[in-house]
């Protein structure tokens, strides 16, 4: 994990910055934020207290560079520095901005103030705006940028190379899109092509004309993994009429696909889904973390009672507490490396189409021979250790450690297959749930080979 | 999760491939092969089995797309292909690959068979290969392309222009990388830039001089953080002399962000780090899972020990042994939480720059709020339910729990970022090792509290 060189140039404008703050010297400081890459500017706000922050922004110009630090910036110090400001300032600071840009920063925005802001604004882009936040959260149509370049399908190649010289609103054009006399989408073109075709072929004849598209409410996940899939710079999002409107581009894509790995990471471990958490407060923090740890306080509480009930058992025997540990935290930490590997498998695409039970299997196989394995470490263990208690006491740890292996191994791989054919996204807790489930299968499996086996 | 319209295609191509095998019919197959994008025949490879695999292969003709398709098949899958064949025949499927291409298959072949098909290539592809294999694993000298398409700092935009429509092997051209006469990288331009500039300006006056690069050497994780963060479609690598060896492409990004994410997750749960273990058998699959299980097991046999060494504390109090799942329980799930905030924080760069105490002392106290919360209602419980024992049995079991939630957030979140500091990769098995100790920790906390508090 060498980020050195990066985090040596971040480093650097941190502490310039820093240093700037704190002699006050506005004059260098407005130079400073100038020379910034504005998504640099927007990793060492993240290192300011609220003050700077404030002092930094209000010496930030109204500029193309400041919507692009806004949108870079995360949306919890978004919210802090532009909650406080009039509408007038905020419709001010992004009325040249793209309809994204102005639709992501409203969205961030509570929803009184997103209103007053929307409400100065020229009719036109208000609609093109209520339009985008329309669309459903997270899917391709609030994704999209509608700056497309567009040619008809009968535009001569020579053309098509002037026409895209004398554009300037498309930020970034990777392929042209090519439309028909009803401006449906019919094909696309790389700008390759076109510069190595004789200027006299109309666009129709080099087109491809196979071209994956997506719907405006689909996914942002499913357009990353097309985007990815197929090496694609841009996928053209289009109505149920193959009418073009707009193409959500890679550099979107790059910033799905980490976002998503971290709301999975942070939803296995029950700690919520916020990518931001880092930057909240110690009870905002507490609250996201507390519904699945009450989830697994009513298991402990369950587990306890359980144990409560072969309280005899313990009585008589009470070397067998001493097992209770290992035998739910085997169980608890092969589970989690099943439902990991299984979550982490669907959301890469690698389990689908109906090889699910191929790879419950597998799982299970593998509690098995791990099972056995430390099943008999344990064994040995516990009859070398305890070696003045009944001989049967080694059989019993191994038997049990080996049956919450194998039960952990399906309990894991098990509960996200069955989330996902619910409809729930199977990252949700299921590492809180998973461990819980075992501490209670594997107190109740345990007293209950002990029972069987030493007859208490 | 909906990944429906990419599912379904990919489902369609499965059941054709799946009906022209059974039938065995060679023509139609061949067809269906030359229509397939190569990454679709990728995925739909991993659900044939071996002998499958090996009759679609076969019927491959040697071209740039089963080239493409060997790029993006699982490693495992490739070596399971090539490892049979004869290094003739690689050799004629590969020799007009790029040398990236060449050496990416050549590495996941068997030293041997390797060597023999490097001695069948020319000298000067044979070199090539020879460095591009000696780079680190994982660096931007193995991902990157050395087709760029590159121009002298006084050639005019007319000239660069028409430069650009002749020439044919940069595979994707994305800017002008610009050199000195010293063929040292000087400047960037976009071919936007350039085709909006009067064609007798040279490309020196148009270039951004400030240009992003990283050494061959330089980590993937590195090369990902930089395109993400500056929204580049490719990073230009070049030597200590500022000499340009070549460019990585966005596309190998997008690829490299979702594997290391999930190394990541496999990592943290001790279940490897090889993210294509849902191909392999169950033994392979156990190995790799033995040893974080081992460590987990040492752990479960000291809190046994421990545990039997306090026997003469549950003899008097059995009520005491009920208490221990949920109290390691709760503290394994905290401690879960806050190492995969800390790990993922560190993998998006969240944390960096010395915040690190900031953070620690921020989870800390999130331990101590639910800590509190969680041992106030176990203490009520467990006065409630054993209302018979000892008063004082509640005060114990609330105060070991928030103890033992309190430390659990220290060691979670203390355990990656000391790993970091001795640059371990924080992810490694930090998972399976926080909620060992947890195991250990809490129940020589429970005992010494039980142990102060109820005068046994």
């Amino acid at each position: 994990m060498k980020k050195e060189i990066f985090k040596h140039e971040i480093r650097i404008i941190k502490d310039t910055f820093s240093r700037l703050l704190r002699r006050n010297a506005e004059t260098n400081l407005i130079k400073l934020i100038k020379k910034t890459h504005p998504a640099d500017l927007a990793i060492v706000f993240r290192y300011f207290n609220e003050d700077e922050q404030l002092q930094v922004f209000n010496l930030m110009p109204k500029s193309d560079e400041t919507v692009e630090f806004l949108i870079e910036l995360d949306d919890t110090l978004v919210a802090s520095l532009l909650n406080l400001e009039k509408p007038e300032k905020i419709v001010n600071l992004i009325q040249d901005a793209s309809a994204n840009d102005q639709s992501y920063l409203l969205g961030i925005l509570k929803e009184n103030q997103s209103q007053s802001v929307i409400d100065l604004l020229k009719i036109e882009e208000k609609e093109e705006i209520e339009e985008i936040m329309g669309y459903p959260e997270d899917s391709a149509g609030t994704m999209m940028t509608t700056d497309v370049f567009t040619l008809y399908q009968d535009t001569t190649c020579g053309d098509a190379i002037k026409a895209l010289q004398d554009q300037k609103d498309a930020e970034m054009v990777f392929y042209l899109y090519i439309t028909n006399e009803d401006d449906n989408l019919v094909g696309v073109a790389s700008l390759r092509a076109l510069a190595t075709t004789p200027s006299d072929k109309i666009l129709n004849e080099i087109m491809v004309k196979r071209v994956h598209t997506v719907r405006p409410e689909t996914d942002q996940e499913d357009v990353a993994q097309i985007v990815a899939q197929y090496n694609y710079l841009a996928v053209p999002v289009v109505d149920s009429d193959n009418f073009l409107l707009g193409i959500v581009t890679v550099d979107d894509v790059v910033d799905v696909i980490r976002e998503e790995a971290t709301e999975d990471f942070l939803q296995m471990a029950g700690a919520g889904k916020d990518r931001e958490i880092l930057l909240k407060s110690s009870w905002e923090n507490a609250k996201a973390r507390l519904p699945w740890l009450f989830a697994s306080w009513i298991g402990g509480i369950i587990a306890a009672s359980i144990i409560g009930r072969f309280e005899y058992m313990l009585e008589s025997f009470i070397a067998l507490a001493a097992f209770i540990p290992v035998i739910i935290g085997m169980g608890g930490n092969i589970g989690t490396q099943s439902s990991t590997i299984i979550v982490r498998g669907m959301a890469t695409g690698r389990i689908e189409l109906g090889n699910e039970f191929k790879i419950l299997f597998k799982e299970i196989r593998v509690g098995l021979i791990l099972g056995s394995l430390y099943g008999l470490l344990l064994g040995l263990f516990a009859n070398f250790k305890f070696i003045d208690t009944d001989p049967l006491l080694g059989v019993v740890v191994g038997l049990s450690i080996c049956c919450s292996m194998l039960l952990a191994t399906a309990v894991g791989s098990f509960t996200p297959l069955i989330l996902r054919k619910l409809d729930i996204d199977p990252a949700i807790a299921t590492g809180p749930f998973v461990t819980t489930s075992i501490d209670i299968l594997g107190v109740l499996l345990y007293f209950f080979i002990a029972g069987s086996l030493l007859n208490i």
